[in-house]
């Protein structure tokens, strides 16, 4: 026989919290709060294979049910010791849904179920409590009239409404129990007008009826929408939940609330939550009485007058307390728990992992490791990577959680991001050096204008809001927080320090001049500590300016992964010469150009190297299509020609050759070099040159890697690659000091991934180019596909947008093949992925799965690309951002 | 010991001819003549290893290699009754090279080796003809000192021309034994001046001297270019061959030539050749003296009144004609020869397989298996496809060789193609249906004047330069064949014939009204059905108008494997209804469009359906971007809003809005019909709707293919598959005629090809679009190829262009893959190919090995595809046409 009923109660349950899937959360956590020995009203659970029966069987019930549910009314009854239907000492009970995931408010629940005209009477008699017993009758008719019967609340609501307007009365409490008698029988009457049956009086119709509704309401619009949204299958069912009930409405001592075990805003560890004495948990929901605070703490914060539960009732309070440190030890994460408190007795009717903010789950990860309930991998793997970007991004999102270091004065308004410096001649270098700082003093003087000028914005820990500091920073329309007298600046040391927490000369902070916060990323650093312990994909970034290079090893980056030289042409002079040499008429021609580039591109190397001091540098040779370089339109033309000196129409000849119908795949990467091998010789030789000159200044050894674009074939690289070869000789024939170096390839088209065994034995390094692997394999140009990627999305023809998150099956399968066959060819092959896929967690998880060797993303994404990195590396099932 | 020289003669050699690696091609056909009996002066082979041997050693020989010639020289001396070097009886030699491919011309030969001061009066004794043997000598001299001493030519002929001026000789013939004999001192002399040194009179350096130029001449600047342009490996290396010399100068009974065993130029089966009496084999290549013919029918045909060799020396022409039967049957191809007759006797000095045109090359496949010395598939595996192209395509080309039929007087220039018609009736009705073709008449009268319009050109069998079709057919401007008087016309069996060839109406003929030439493919025809009977692939065409259809059914297409439907909505009220629906605002306005283009699409399809007569038809939805029905000037959008009556702003605004970046990887293909599914409707009705009035019509049943294009997921094509059996089912309920059909997809994308598996679970066939899946795998744009893919080529990044011959290594890995998920998923999954390459040999023996079913190609292709497709089930290993 199978069973389809698990009983729970009295410290003893058939189910536990490992039976999510047959009990759903809900059920199962009851059954297993139960197995620890808290209060919990006794009850059973329905199983969620009943609701796939249910649906399977043409919304009939196995036929064995009723009786194993009439097993459980009498188990139930007994631990209670109360009889369903009995009309000297009744027992009612609470009808729930409860799915394998949470589908908050999206299913149906009827409670005080069991009542009617004879039980309510002996109700009121126990009680000692008619009002409370007519009360509970009148909202149960009202709640299973609408979710069984189907009757709308406004039927119900109209007849109260009316009754009040007739009595003078303004408010519910009003009502005495004589008022909610006579309500009853107008209700009643409404019921059997609207339906022409009366409302059942008998418990156990009352008790399939809500069954059944339960069940139902699987299958409603709200739920079948939400389980759409959050990709739940319908397949999964429903568990029912009958509970006896306890009441929060039976008087002054009565209580019915929610908490957290930690503050889900900000993760701090501190009970949160709210409640209402003598109240049903439909009140709370329903927010026509303001809840009170559970903690005196929070009622101060928030300056309530209402007494919290603490103060109110503080036997109840205590053993709340005691049993959220039991559930937290045992759960071993923060819960978010309901309860009832009937006649000073607390019950506990729900507990389940919390829901919480990007910064609380950051802060209690930590938080829970610090405490030892929880590895330091464990907590790495709980917070999700993408969150990272809000809590370390250095700008001030209103959306963003923030990571308070101190607060003072909103001095002068907006929001300043940059590295602590405590002297105004730091500001000045670190502005030299287009570095973004903040100016943190105890006070300023007129002597401070300067460094006040170069920096981002001002910090003082002395002064208000018509101090020197205030009134020159709004008058230069900069953020200012004046007056944080909490901080103790050690100019010493070049720290500051607030509260335990110190910050060093070059750390990052933002200030908001709006509202006088200081903020600051200290949890996240050690989170990020942990992180790197457990990873094994090196993190590089994207970066061709210094700045990008600058903040991404601040972020932690581990090297470059791609510099696109191309943006090195771009301005200036440079464009110039650029297009020189693609107006050039002959070979002699552009090189003449290239060499007015060479020195351009050398310092731009010469700075990059001294940068990453030492770390590992991969350029890419020259990518777009020539005709990016070039102006298109007439008038443009004519100004460019001018500037240069050249024939307009030279020009404009020149850019229609270049034109091309599709340049995605055009004459570009590679196929340049070939063509033009001086261009490739040019940046090679700038790239060697500049590796001898940091090795001559700072003695660092300096490893470029040449990375060759488009790679469709092997001779296409050995041409290039010879190239680049004869520079370095040059270059260590000419200066003397041999720069050791690689070569390699960008794997970005299909051929080049199916050719990998072969390219693998020219290329020392493989660099998976995802953007245009994906653009090519899938066919997608991505500057076109907005006419249609959306609606793919949305008709789920694409889980996710290709350009985010890697396209495993198509995509991936041409990587997981370039890997294998290029490591058959050359064992030592180094593997890195530098498209924009390489900030994607999902898409990290994948390339710790194929064994790559590094991940390169834009300096932002560093941290995120830690986490995610150090998260698949601890086996942690990431599912797609998007 | 290795074996390094290879002797033949008297009827037994070391070699044969299978040892043609070793032997080169000319050694090893010595050798296999000498063990078939045939006369050919003894002489022995050094191996090609040793070549190789020589240039790995830093140009030295083995050192058993001198040992092991001198005893071949012994064994060759035996058989020739002389000695080496020997002054009362000397053997003199010629040395040749012989590489494994012909290499004709680029390598160094020398005759006459052995002559000295002292054993050219013994030849002048033996052969009683000194004139001969100082005529000997001087070539020898010349030659040697050209070849081996790298003395230049001009140094001699400077000489000779001084000296005969001198003597007032205006020929060579005019020089007497004397004469050579002073020419020989002087030329003597000029090599001491030169070089410093002698002219060698010891034999055996004169050997040394010759072999080791023979080697370096592997290397020269010619041969190395010669490998280069045909890919032969430079580590082939080549053979020297050393034979006894036979003189074809001794005399008038000595003659030296060359044949052919068939007309390479025609294939038809005569001897063909010249040859030069009292002459060495220089004499004929140099071409101061008019060869003669060697047949009597030659020698008439070409009217020359210089004897044949048949005329002037029958008992060796009875020998040549008795060895090139012999030397058919044996190599079982046609031989190219050649020879010297010394004093009558005949002897063979090489045999290979001649080269030959296209037409040649055809004629002599289909007649030796006629004759029976080669199978039918032989036959077939011989002739090059691509040749078809030459002889079937009906244009005349100069270039091209042609297959004459008859001829007539050349009445009106022009040349013209069609079906034969033989009355001006049948000629209006070809017309009507678009049909080209011949009016063919005894003569035309003023009642043939509209047949004479409606025909592309016409054919008389009676009536001169003035007849009535001439003049009428000149004043039309219309070419014309007139008075080809031996066609015989049978108007009541639809035939005309001549010389037992036999054409009947509807027939292809194409007349030359510039020469009077009739011509047609009747050969090409028999191999064709040849060709079909070997082969396993299907041939089907590209095609989407009835004149294409009708082509290609013509040439044997066993159905259309590709209908672009979008090249229907081009032209006329289509493109206007196109914009309609372009421009439309929603849905329903979009619709209305489509309204419109249905009656039109529909018709034609049931065009397409008659023309094939029940064979499949694969229709593929439309493909393109719709910019590309749109005007993008300024002027043009401007003409087509107001020929439209739309707004020019709306049609500007909209044609921007569809611009693309790359609108290859655009919004096109299967993402149209996602998009807006009422064009596939519209398609798939039109479809449905003209197979069942075509079975209505003729009771033949079709089933169409509906082909989905650009497919990269299951998905798009589950929805579009969803519209498609939606509309067949309506049609099916609106008509009562279920029509059989199938939904299948286009296999031209990467990600296509790696989902095939899943992909098969949709679609009952795959269309390789081997064009675009080309453009993806490779990221290389068609359209923008140019700029580098031809210098691709050239430096052998790519062996071929890959939208010529099939990519096997990438895109060929790609539809491996597919064809194994797909028909892992669908063990009946149709599989075809429908890119440029259905019509290239390499490509069709890559579908062959690959296991498609069919292969589809433009209708002028198809007989070339069912060729190729015959060769690759044949096994024959096809290489690149490019």
């Amino acid at each position: 026989m199978t069973k389809w009923v698990y009983t729970f109660g009295d410290g003893q349950a058939e189910g536990n919290a490992s039976l999510r899937n047959l009990l759903g959360g809900k059920g199962a956590n009851l059954a297993e709060m139960c197995s620890l020995g808290l209060p919990v009203p006794p009850g059973f659970t329905i199983s969620t294979e009943v609701c796939t029966w249910f649906y399977a069987h043409d919304n009939k019930y196995p036929l064995d049910l009723a009786q194993q549910v009439d097993a459980a009314l009498k188990h139930v009854g007994k631990l209670s010791g109360r009889g369903f239907g009995d009309k000297e000492n009744p027992l009612l009970v609470s009808v729930r849904s409860g799915a394998r995931a949470s589908m908050p408010g999206m299913m149906d629940t009827v409670l005080n179920l069991g009542l009617n005209d004879e039980t309510v009477e002996a109700v009121a008699k126990l009680s000692n409590n008619p009002r409370f017993a007519y009360d509970s009758y009148r909202r149960f008719i009202t709640m299973y009239s609408n979710v069984v019967l189907e009757l709308e609340h406004h039927n119900f609501e109209d007849i109260l409404e009316e009754y009040k307007d007739h009595k003078g009365y303004t408010l519910d409490t009003e009502m005495t129990a004589e008022d909610w008698k006579a309500i009853i029988v107008s209700f009643k009457a409404c019921v059997q007008e609207n339906l022409g049956k009366p409302f059942p009086q008998d418990p156990y119709e009352q008790l399939w009826g809500a069954i059944g509704a339960v069940f139902g309401s699987w299958m409603n619009a709200r739920a079948i929408k939400y389980r759409d949204l959050h990709s739940i299958p319908e397949s999964w069912g429903t568990a029912v939940n009958v509970q006896a009930m306890v009441f929060g409405n039976m008087g002054d001592t009565s209580a019915t609330g929610v908490a957290f075990t930690r503050n889900p805003s900000t993760g701090t560890k501190e009970l949160y939550g709210e409640f209402l004495i003598n109240a049903q948990g439909e009140d709370v929901v329903a927010g026509i009485r303001t809840p009170q605070d559970i903690t005196e703490a929070a009622r101060i914060a928030a300056g309530s007058t209402k007494p919290s539960l603490e103060a109110a009732m503080p036997e109840a309070y205590k053993e709340l307390v005691r049993i959220y440190g039991l559930l937290e030890n045992h759960y071993r994460d923060m819960q978010d728990l309901e309860f009832t408190i009937e006649r000073g007795k607390l019950w506990m009717l729900q507990t389940r992992n919390g829901k919480r903010t990007a910064k609380a789950a950051l802060r209690i990860a930590v938080d829970l490791a610090n405490e030892g309930l929880i590895s330091q991998e464990e907590a790495v793997k709980r917070v999700d990577p993408a969150s990272l970007d809000q809590l370390l991004h250095p700008t001030i999102d209103p959306k963003a959680t923030r990571l308070q270091f101190a607060t003072g004065l909103p001095a002068s308004p907006g929001a300043a991001t940059g590295e602590i410096v405590f002297t105004s001649e730091e500001a000045e270098e670190a502005k030299k050096a287009k570095r973004k700082c903040i100016l943190v003093r105890v006070e300023t003087s007129p002597e401070d204008i300067h460094g006040m000028h170069a920096a981002e914005g001002i910090l003082t820990t002395r002064g208000g809001m018509t101090s020197h500091a205030a009134v020159v920073a709004r008058g230069m329309g900069k953020p200012c927080v004046s007056g944080a007298g909490t901080i103790r600046i050690d100019m010493a040391a070049g720290t500051m320090s607030c509260a335990g927490k110190t910050l060093k000369r070059g750390d990052f902070i933002t200030i908001d001049g709006g509202n006088g916060q200081v903020l600051v990323g200290e949890i996240a650093m050690l989170l990020m500590e942990w992180a790197d312990k457990a990873r094994r994909l090196k993190i590089r970034t994207n970066a061709e300016t210094p700045l990008d290079a600058r903040t991404a090893v601040k972020f932690g980056a581990e090297g470059i992964g791609l510099c696109r030289t191309e943006h090195m042409f771009f301005e200036g002079e440079r464009i110039i010469a650029m297009r020189e040499m693609i107006l050039a008429d002959d070979e002699k021609g552009r090189r003449a150009a290239l060499a007015k580039l060479l020195p351009m591109q050398r310092s731009d190397f010469i700075e990059l190297f001294e940068i990453m001091k030492g770390l590992p540098v991969t350029i890419r040779l020259l990518d777009p299509p020539l005709h990016e370089f070039l102006p298109h339109e007439p008038r443009e033309i004519q100004e460019v020609a001018e500037a240069m000196g050249a024939s307009a129409e030279k020009l404009r000849i020149r850019a229609l050759e270049l034109r091309e119908s599709n340049p995605m795949l055009g004459f570009r990467g590679c196929r340049l070099a070939v063509a033009y091998p001086e261009i490739a010789e040019m940046q090679a030789r700038a790239i060697f040159e500049a590796a001898v000159e940091v090795e001559k200044r700072t003695g660092a050894m300096v490893t470029p890697e040449v990375m060759v674009p488009l790679v469709m074939t092997k001779p296409e690289l050995d041409l290039v690659k010879a190239r680049i070869d004869a520079m370095a000789a040059e270059v260590a024939k000419e200066t003397g000091v041999t720069v050791p170096y690689q070569v390699g390839t960008m794997i970005e088209l299909p051929r080049a991934a199916l050719r990998a065994g072969e390219i693998a034995g020219a290329a020392e390094f493989f660099s998976f180019g995802t953007n245009d692997l994906t653009q090519t394999t899938l066919g997608i140009s991505r500057d076109d596909a907005g006419n249609f990627l959306g609606s793919y999305k949305a008709r789920g023809i694409l889980a996710e947008d290709p350009f985010v998150t890697l396209d495993q099956e198509g995509v991936g399968e041409l990587v997981k093949l370039a890997v294998e066959r290029g490591k058959a060819a050359r064992a030592n092959l180094k593997l890195g992925l530098c498209g924009e896929h390489g900030g994607d967690p999902a898409s990290i998880a994948f390339c710790e799965s194929v064994g790559l060797d590094y991940v390169s993303c834009s300096p932002f994404r560093v941290p995120i690309a830690r986490l995610a990195a150090a998260q698949a590396a601890l086996g942690k099932v990431t599912k797609a951002e998007g």
